[in-house]
């Protein structure tokens, strides 16, 4: 089904859309290099840590995002066309992995 | 008492501890990079969500390095010079914002 | 508009539902007994965090089990009624405390 | 390790660490009640879903105070008499699971 719904033409991202999400990933990106520097100069494992925090925290927004997204467009396409079931199934498969 | 630790000589990380956490630290970033162009691709959400779940499981990895280490130096020189408790309750206060 | 999903007829769950999610819930009831009992019994705090992570783990399952059904119910009566992107917010507003 | 600092006499709990416990998991026990008759109720699935984020949080706190006192006395010992890195192998192991 994954496959399936993966083939689909859904309603690709809006250059905002995908703006939006890039920047906050820049961002992350920058709070991870960031923490390479710390880790080389020997910082304070707290400082470390909370950085690390931070960072988690970011990246679990983004997937809220991205999941919103994905309910709004992809299962709610799904739901119209009868296939509702299958992609809720797909959704709450990896969201096992996250709330691990 | 966090800046008196902060400011107390530990052992400082060795050259080989460094390039570890380095390492998987440009590890991550790389897969922050992946998930930009993914979006940029207009990938599927789920495969992009699958990727978030992965950096974060490599980010506690990190984390839990970190906290280790932390542990066996920082707080283990802390008890021995009498400071145990206010080290300890640092870094319980720290986990509160990583399990939240 | 919670409150209005909420007073919605949505399909009841049916008495095989409620008993297996209830039967579930009443063995998460009895670990947290059985939490209590091992702190009377001054027993060694790692093996009663490891029955504190058993339940976290449990009760995220309930978690996932009550929100596939939210999903396939009230979120898929939502959509087909045109109200879909109002029900995903609330969800994933839901989830945003979950994964925090 | 763990064997061996399990059979150690650690700190017994006083009567009011036990009474503070054993209260907040009496707490916890009787929102998993409240849940299992929201669930015979039909309840709103929001409505549960913030109840299970609710106790999630509350066991967290459990724990975090177990893990501390945990540190301010079996680690805390453990390092005192030289057995401090296994005692905190033993701690992030478990840590490891929790996190997840």
């Amino acid at each position: 089904m994954g496959k399936y719904l993966r083939d689909h033409p859904v309603t690709p991202r809006t250059d905002e859309e995908k703006k939006s999400i890039v920047n906050r990933l820049k961002r992350i990106e920058g709070q991870v290099r960031g923490i390479q520097k710390m880790v080389e100069d020997d910082r304070y494992c707290i400082d470390i840590l909370v950085q690390i925090n931070a960072i988690n925290a970011a990246l679990n927004k983004v997937g809220l995002a991205v999941g919103e997204r994905h309910m709004k467009h992809c299962v709610t396409h799904a739901v119209q066309s009868g296939e509702g079931n299958a992609a809720i199934e797909e959704l709450i498969d990896v969201m096992k992995h996250f709330s691990k």
